[in-house]
């Protein structure tokens, strides 16, 4: 099985990439970031999909973004509980964090010799959030090529996201026919200590919709049910 | 003054490019990685030279590339002490180390409302590193517009890479008429714990010609004089 490196939050979308990449057949290297955020609960749901999907490796990097800040995740800013109006950048974006993440898990595959990245951006239901957009994601893998020794010497990596153009209803439907416990995966900015989700934040707002709109079940377990 | 972000390793070359920076007028923000590197020496002359060449903030940002290793700066291989044959990628490359630290510096800039980075990379003397290459600065800046909230409202990011086509004796007499101070920098791949430089690597070899070749006093302890 060729070796893909996957990122994994912990949050539903790259859960169901991870399954999805399992399904075409690769040895999945999972890679998280412990970087400050305010929602480091995601972590333990990312251990508990990487064990529950069977991973080859789970890494979890730590990387203190709070020393640079600039949003609702790494600073003291309040995660707003309205949603964001649709074409705005929410005060949740993180700056230049997909960048970051995609360096690092170019870094990991050349390590790996991997040539496939898999990551579960989203389009559509993105958020507003500029990195993640097929732009960006084809620019990227470009800059990869170029600034690897793996590059140099031949290797084209692909970042693949194969949820960039779905629905997060879509995307659940999918997840389920992969069987993916939605029960593991933590998709809220702001939980309680206990991991319990506010049900209020975008993030919150959009997975419920979701589910909803996907006439599944909401496994979701709510501060204020 | 415009804000700038500044990637400052400790060595000589972003030292020189630090002094550039400030004579073209900008408020110099300074970012170093303690990224497990072997040579973390360069740490304290990264905080040495932030002090003497008066920058307006210098961050040390934590991130563990040891937990991907796959280089003699991050792993347990050792640092050779034979020049590396040209046009050879030498095993003290660092994995994607660029395009994460311009990644890192690109978040910085968000959060100042920075649109200029300035790096010192040299594709001259540049020991073979694939992400010290003009092509790859030029891909990046494209991919660090596209990756960010501020580009996606109109940013355009400014890699400034004012050394890229200098030799190291051209670097060495820019950055001796601007007065860095060449006894703060480091540039030692494997020092000694008091931080003596080992004459013999790569980056010692290519320091020492430089400055004969300059014409100018060597003033790195090395630890067999």
């Amino acid at each position: 099985m060729p070796p893909a490196v996957i990122l994994l939050s912990g949050g539903l979308d790259s859960a169901v990439t991870l399954a999805l990449a399992r399904r075409d057949g690769f040895a999945c290297h999972a890679l998280s970031f412990d970087y400050g955020q305010r929602h480091r609960h995601e972590l333990r749901a990312a251990d508990a999909i990487a064990s529950s999907l069977g991973v080859a490796s789970h890494r979890i990097l730590a990387l203190d973004l709070r020393a640079i800040g600039g949003s609702a995740l790494t600073a003291d800013i309040d995660v707003p509980k309205d949603a964001t109006p649709q074409a705005t950048i929410p005060i949740t974006y993180v700056p230049a964090r997909n960048l970051t993440f995609l360096s690092l898990a170019t870094a990991l595959a050349e390590v790996l010799y991997a040539t496939d990245i898999f990551l579960g951006v989203n389009a559509v239901d993105f958020s507003g959030y500029p990195d993640c957009r097929p732009d960006f994601i084809h620019a990227f893998q470009h800059t990869a090529n170029l600034a690897t020794k793996a590059g140099a010497e031949g290797t084209r990596f692909r970042i693949h996201t194969p949820l960039i153009h779905l629905s997060k209803p879509d995307i659940i439907r999918l997840g389920h026919s992969l069987n993916v416990d939605f029960a593991l995966t933590s998709s809220c900015y702001d939980p309680s200590p206990a991991g319990l989700a506010c049900a209020r934040c975008d993030a919150c707002r959009i997975r419920a919709k979701g589910f909803r709109d996907a006439g599944l079940p909401d496994p979701t377990r709510y501060l204020v049910p």
